[in-house]
């Protein structure tokens, strides 16, 4: 404790995210990430922002980029939002919709920063249990609360809602805002984005850290209704007028613009999944039905935490969460076809 | 106003900073970036960041920039964060240290992203006129505020205070936090840093975008007393773990050991000070006594609002505040050598 800080500093959790080691030969299957690297014409368009653009400040508002995120998703560009990663826009939808409503309800298994972020900007929270299939009962949300958001397909579950369960949940709420946080939507879940036209409640969340891979890049973007994003560029532009730098506005362009290398690359992590559950499925493990770029696995042979920590042994890092309902668990992130095997090699060999 | 936002969003006023044209053919000198672009050593760094680097996350706490930093300015890693411009360092101090303290105080004429994050975060403000040289009066600070912030040279006035009036000043409010906001120091200001050892209420901010002509890549970076860096980390922890990009985690680094590049450049524009500062008064001129890369000039054959239009339309840029007290003045950049005469040339004929 510090005399110094402001009230409330003290009492913080902040996120802690997966473990990020530059150690050589590790197969680093913990954090989500992409096998593959951004498309080779985004890496061009990064090198090609020249010393002039990067001596002057990025365009505040993302224009470019935003234009074609508009276009990408059939939707005006004042429906798009961009931040610093999806992290900064889940955390500027906080502060700009949740705040002195009542209370934000989430699943009780989902992204672990949702607790944080209330934390950070004094919202109640309505924990929401997710029934003993892992699928969020949306059923049970209370009428009362002030805001709701999940992700979809959840994580840590890779498990997905449909369309129609959240435009009921939309036509139930028509009054509070519902974040639909799609960071895996493209590993197989149905987008909500269609549902934009009818709703002027609902905000998706979109990240570059998965489907692009981009982690590296920290792009994020909102889609939603033109009043939505408002309260979300007032909270930027009363935070940090230039978040995107001139490098990651280039680069994320030109990977939208890539869509055969996008779609080429989400389908081989998505049949790299079928090789991972397979393969998890024969040497025992129980797997939740993933519609992610990770599985949720397990194997009552041991601990969640002994098999990371065997797994770390054979320096092969998985994500374990030390929290209710999720002990026995691992999350592991689908690699390439390659890495995928010798993950199983590994697992087959403990 | 939209019935989705939370309370406070409809009557935040958002900071407008100066305007990011391309058009080409345009002499840029309105938002204080530097005339030479980066250092070619940290341009390199950047593009050899690789797709496989770019495809993971980056570190999350920018160990290495920080490490650096750190021995850059003979402190310890402890003593250093490293956020995503100036700006959002300067936010996250305002959540970290000024909340449910007294009010914030601040000089009138200073940066005008202060109230706008004072409105964000509900602080309560002290505002403080500068006396008739635009000097900020430290010895009339109220001794009941809870926190003091200014910029060190001030801007947009372009005046430096010494090292011995900011000794004073954190002698004189040993549990209130001060932070001095560096920006501009590179230009011929006496930096606190000297005064970390004696002090640990002073947090201190830096910004690439100006002497490391880095403006595109927003990096900023505090230096103070370990528990204010653990504050601003714990805000920044739950907030946006991953801020800094792993490409402008390397070109900041890059920058950083470029000493002789940065020595070179910042020379050059204290010289093209000069020189515009000479031709400004040789045109009738009054220019406050500048220690940044830019300077407050007023002539009062037209108001400021006139000469920046008149020069807009000779397609020059400079910005005009329209606010009590600098109405009159015109805020230049100091450019190279050669924008200075541009600029010198077209004021002459108007």
């Amino acid at each position: 404790m510090s005399r110094f800080w402001s009230e409330g500093v003290e009492a913080l959790q902040p996120y802690v995210p997966g473990e990020q080691s530059s150690r050589q030969g590790l197969l680093k299957l913990n954090t989500n990430e992409s096998p593959y690297p951004p498309s080779p014409i985004a890496l061009q368009a990064m090198r090609d922002v020249s010393g002039d653009q990067l001596r002057r400040y990025p365009d505040p508002s993302s224009s470019v980029l935003r234009q074609a995120l508009a276009e990408y998703h059939a939707v005006d560009v004042a429906q798009v939002f961009v931040g610093n990663g999806s992290d900064e826009v889940l955390g500027f939808a906080f502060k700009a919709f949740f705040c002195g409503k009542g209370a934000l309800c989430f699943p009780d298994i989902s992204y672990s920063f949702y607790p944080v972020w209330a934390q950070l900007f004094e919202i109640q929270t309505q924990v929401l249990a997710v029934d003993t299939s892992y699928e969020i009962p949306f059923d049970e949300i209370p009428a009362d609360v002030g805001g709701i958001i999940f992700p979809n397909p959840n994580a840590p579950t890779g498990i997905a809602a449909s369309r129609s369960q959240i435009e009921t949940l939309l036509r139930r709420f028509p009054d509070t805002v519902v974040v639909v946080d799609e960071a895996y939507v493209d590993y197989g879940t149905e987008t909500a984005i269609e549902l934009l036209q009818a709703f002027d409640n609902l905000l998706i969340i979109r990240t570059m850290s998965k489907s692009r891979g981009l982690a590296g890049l920290r792009v994020g973007y909102a889609v939603g209704s033109s009043e939505l994003i408002e309260g979300l560029l007032r909270i930027k532009d009363s935070f940090n007028s230039y978040p995107i730098d001139a490098i990651a506005q280039a680069g994320a362009l030109a990977s939208v613009q890539d869509e055969r290398y996008f779609r080429e690359t989400v389908s081989a992590v998505i049949e790299a999944r079928q090789q991972l559950i397979q393969g998890l499925v024969e040497l025992g493990f129980e797997v939740l039905p993933s519609s992610a770029n990770f599985v949720l696995a397990k194997n009552q042979r041991k601990s969640g935490e002994e098999w990371q920590s065997l797994l770390r042994e054979q320096n092969i890092l998985v994500r374990h969460f030390n929290k209710p309902r999720l002990n026995d668990w691992l999350r592991i992130t689908v690699g390439s076809s390659e890495e995928v095997r010798a993950l199983l090699q590994a697992l087959s060999l403990l």
